[in-house]
């Protein structure tokens, strides 16, 4: 790392700026002068107590004393848990308690858990409290995260170039080889850490010849290096598969996952990885997608091409994280009865109930991919005896691409409070994905992630807050947008009230600014085909790819009804699929996604639906503008480098909206022939 | 060269099958087993006694006799027509005659010329009459050219990619070097020879890092090779050339044409080229144009930019052949005002006069970029002390990429006899490009090659007539479309009638029908972005590269009228200014390229706008169809593999043609909503 990468915007949220308020250091310095640290050092406690050292010295410019027992009046103590402690059954095996104790001479302030990785996640949890000032005088709290699986998915290939990424190449390869910049990746495992992400998988799921090799002699040392820094944070490597492996890799003519050759190859092959990685996670498996290889080309479903990844890893503790996402990229655009959107529930549904233990599916949190609106993917609580794990997007691929601010913890936030009604009243997707209401072994939640190597790591930085509110929300999904969001920029701007109202207001307001601008009331698409960056209201409406809007002279949307659509709407449970099936108590902002209106029906705002389209798309451009304005004011009130970048993209970003507007706003007016009732340009 | 390679199809129309026709040759056998050649044997008539025996030991199973006086009492006799003799005047450089000639004993057909090139011309045109099978008993016939550069232009890169090729790799490079299949260049420079071509630029006009070399000692050598291979077949090597040159090459700082430094570079550079290629051609050059570098950085015109190079080269007998395809590619849709259609106009037109006599401008045949139907370009008789070439396309980049057939010979036919009305009546395009009517020093016609390392050469073997009808038809304008196509099928497939007559229904229909099922009426594109293959009628409606059709929910069209529109229609000469600009005169088949009409507008041919779309777009279908019902009758009547070939093709073209019908009439549907009167499906 040169220290010219040592920016502000490099450290992130873990930035340990000096701390100016004399009152906060008055009453609480004294306790970060020491830190005690008396169980065994692992590699994991070596982590906690260098953050510690690290933070401590930046924050207070004093190097705190680490000892092996209490010294001093004032300290910091990190101890274990055991089992038969009281406070034992009060956690769960990644879960912590940070308390201040009175001592005889003073008080000492405990970060403990059952875990040494329990006790790393406290640290950084106090790292948290000191960056947003709380008093430690009186700290008592007890944390569990609420999911199992915390995990991260690199879409990275081995060339350096990541699918969808916004940041600069990967940190990861170059060349079709590990870089050797493994301090950027043990940065890396920090900030993932400390927000207590607990497994990434470090390869694109859609694994090309190259890193279909990942698994053999020639990479696994250096996957076991990489795992090697990751397992120092707490996280779990693991890597995705090309279900073709034993065709690819040269032994075996078939990849039929009932012939026993195969099932031996891969055993043999697991048996490897372990050799080199004893903690490996498992696999991620996308499988008959998009031109990917998988069971189907053998006549065998998901289960059998899953349950057999699953035997081979069972005995190591492995899982199998097999994606959803199968549907026809072969559609004939004037077949209006196939429908994309029901492709998951159909495939996947059917065969509840026949995937091993050691089998999670994982679902994207919409049926589509990722738009900036779509409806919550039906099969979430739809299996009652299949492992779920939910898959959100933090790259920004149909959400502005990291040129544009799109704060995603809001619909993140929507998502993970959907009432499913899968047990009735009280499942919403987050108590499905945490595993509770069916009891499921393994569950939780993942997400695409959004960096590279540019400096700052996510190319715009506010795009950081969507990494760090990825990880804060799904170790507990109760959390508020708000908190969430205030811990996030006291950690990475500081405390002046200004910054933090603004930025919050700017984070807050971004997401609805996007979806103004862009495609309107859940229809999604309208974007360039492939790069999917800008609009391009027909982009997809002939293609092969089920994405359209049927957008004519007279209306547009897509019919899901069952009455007289795809019958989509039936996949929900009973109360969402009424709610979704019916006019009127379709919302809104949903309307294009289930529905075929006409451009003259009238919202529940009362505004007519080509009204509310002109209307949002000058609203956009206007609060794009406003944005800038917003963060303008801010200039010398944080750092300089980190003011430009944000700056730069804010103005791209209305240049950007412009284009957006005037371009769906030009294709409704030549479509429908309705004039704007307030008569503004479209050209 | 393998054996395999050499099948009928990539023999293309210099196949010299077995002659079965018994009477024909009783008749004229006898001429085909002696040839004479008296005089010094150059290359370029090494190369015509090459061809004559070997067409003529396939054609009659006989390898003939070869001397340098005559022997027998019936032989070809190859001879130079000295200053002086009678013919003399009646022939140009590249002219010949060739005259059945009674001797003592017999009689001799003669091959004359007053160059050796016209001598092979001759030869390869009695092979011609021999596939045609012509009585020569009472041959007597005498051509010139009426152009007098006929020339080829390779958009082949050194990576082995051929940018808008559509028929394999590169036959000059590859991996970044020369290949060494030199038998297939000399393959086909007799090709291009055969049918009267005379120079050839071998690097594609977009010049990128690894040709920008071509003109360094790197490579000279290699171009010097290929260059000696076509001057065997009497066709000058021509460059194209990276404008920045001296700056890429790293030699200067700068590529300002008024830079005393840079002509100096230029002029040694030029030097260094004669000194390995002492007849070379010259430079092709795009300058200013998408993104290429040219004289505008320096803030010097296109006068500036090619007369620098034109003085480098004028000591040598070179030539600038500067390509006018120039124009603003960064334009903003929302600007009605700009008109891409203007752009060479309105900057070429006013530096009339200002050119080296050794500069050519190269004008597209219209003022867009190929389209299946435009304007011819108003560019063409404006600039009367200007030298002009125009140029085609052979490679289909708009008219199905030789995934579909589509014979361009009648839309260039077309093109080349539009009355441009430059000097009043009488004076056609042909008259313009070939010199005549202003006398200029350099004229012609040039096109960019439709060849690749496919073993036909072209992909789809019908794609072949575009080169050779290319060739003859810049021979000689005058020829009829007919006499064009009934050679090729000749020389092709041989003579069964029923071959010659299907073969040529389908050629002659095919632009038609290409026409029918996509963009109407002379709009132009509709197609996807980048790669141009396939419908997509918004595409480039909202892009920067200035391609509109403006459709709405009540019309279509491009208004370029004086009256109301962009004032493009004043750039032609008054006749045809006033034909376009108004409604009532403006053809149908380009009249949304200038005008702006409603769906409901009738046409002269009676039906609405929107009918038209909907019938043409039925009918081409119809009649691709029919295409393909056409061929399946020639089963067993031609070579297998050329039947195969052209089938597949055709039967994908059907596919593709409905694909094209149903999102073109489902696109105008939608936007206008008015039903077809004959109520077909449309989606």
């Amino acid at each position: 790392m040169s220290v010219k990468e040592l920016t502000e915007a490099y450290k992130g949220w873990l930035r340990y700026e000096k701390i100016e308020d004399q009152d906060w250091m008055n009453e609480n310095g004294k306790w970060l002068s020491a830190i005690v640290s008396s169980g065994t050092c692992t590699t994991v406690i070596e982590s906690a107590i260098e953050e510690l050292i690290k933070a401590f010295t930046n924050m207070t410019g004093q190097k705190p004393a680490l000892s092996d027992s209490v010294q001093s009046s004032y300290s910091i103590v990190l101890s274990k848990i055991e089992e038969g402690d009281d406070a034992s059954n009060e956690l769960n095996d990644d879960g912590y308690i940070i308390q201040a104790k009175k001592t005889d001479n003073g008080s000492a302030v405990l970060l403990a858990g059952k875990t040494d990785i329990g006790i790393l996640y406290a640290s950084f949890h106090l790292l948290r409290l000191i960056q947003t000032r709380t008093n430690l005088e009186t700290v008592n709290l007890r944390e569990n995260p609420t999911n199992q699986l915390r995990m991260i998915n690199q879409w990275d290939n081995m060339d350096g170039s990541i699918e969808r990424g916004y940041a600069g190449e990967s940190i990861f390869y170059e060349n079709n080889q590990f870089t050797n910049n493994l301090e950027r990746i043990k940065d890396y495992a920090r900030l993932l850490s400390s927000v207590g992400i607990n497994g990434i998988s470090i390869n694109n799921v859609n694994v090309h010849a190259v890193e279909t090799k990942l698994i053999t002699n020639d990479f696994l040392p250096h996957v076991a290096k990489v795992a090697e820094i990751f397992r120092g944070y707490g996280i779990k490597t693991f890597l995705s598969v090309n279900y073709a492996s034993p065709i690819q890799l040269g032994d075996l003519e078939t990849a039929d996952p009932l012939d026993d050759n195969v099932r031996n190859w891969w055993k043999e092959k697991v048996k490897d990885v372990y050799s080199y990685i004893p903690d490996f996670g498992g696999f991620v498996v996308k499988a008959d997608s998009e031109h990917r290889p998988g069971p189907f080309t053998y006549g065998r479903n998901h289960a059998d091409g899953s349950n057999m990844l699953a035997e081979a890893l069972e005995p190591f503790g492995g899982i199998v994280i097999w994606r959803c996402f199968v549907y026809n990229c072969m559609q004939d655009w004037r077949d209006r009865k196939t429908d994309r959107a029901r492709a998951a529930y159909d495939h996947f549904k059917p065969l509840d109930g026949q995937f091993h233990e050691n089998v999670i599916l994982q679902i994207k949190n919409g049926p589509m991919d990722f738009q900036v609106r779509e409806a919550v993917s039906p099969l979430f609580g739809a299996m009652n005896e299949t492992n779920q794990m939910l898959e959100f997007q933090i790259t920004q691929e149909y959400t502005g691409q990291q040129k544009h601010v799109c704060y995603l913890i809001p619909q993140w936030k929507e998502i993970l409070e959907f009432e499913t009604y899968a047990k009735g009243e009280g499942t919403p997707i987050k108590r499905i994905v945490d595993g509770s209401t069916f009891k499921n072994r393994f569950s939780g939640i993942t997400a695409v992630s959004n960096i590279g190597n540019d400096t700052n790591w996510t190319g715009h930085q506010l795009a950081q807050a969507n990494l760090f509110g990825f990880g804060r929300l799904i170790w507990n999904p109760d959390l508020s947008v708000e908190e969430i969001t205030n811990e996030w920029i006291h950690a990475t701007f500081g405390n002046d009230p200004d910054v933090v109202e603004q930025v919050s207001i700017i984070l807050k307001d971004s997401w609805p600014i996007y979806e103004n601008y862009t495609s309107p009331l859940g229809v999604g698409w309208m974007v360039n085909p492939d790069h999917h960056y800008g609009p391009n209201v027909d982009g997809y409406e002939y293609s092969v790819w089920g994405t359209y809007h049927f957008a004519d002279c007279d209306g547009i949307g897509v019919d899901r009804t069952v009455a007289s659509g795809t019958g989509y709407t039936a996949q929900y449970f009973d109360e969402n699929a009424s709610m979704y099936e019916s006019l009127d108590t379709c919302p809104d902002e949903l309307l294009l996604f289930f529905h075929h209106v006409p451009y003259t029906h009238k919202l529940k705002s009362g505004k007519t639906v080509i009204q509310h389209i002109y209307d949002t798309h000058f609203e956009g451009v206007e609060q794009a503008i406003g944005l800038k304005e917003r963060w303008s004011s801010l200039e010398g009130k944080v750092d300089q480098e980190c003011y430009q970048n944000i700056l730069d993209r804010l103005t791209g970003q209305i240049d950007h909206a412009k284009q957006w507007r005037d371009i769906i706003n030009t294709y409704f007016l030549r479509k429908s022939g309705i004039q704007d009732e307030k008569n503004r340009t479209i050209y």
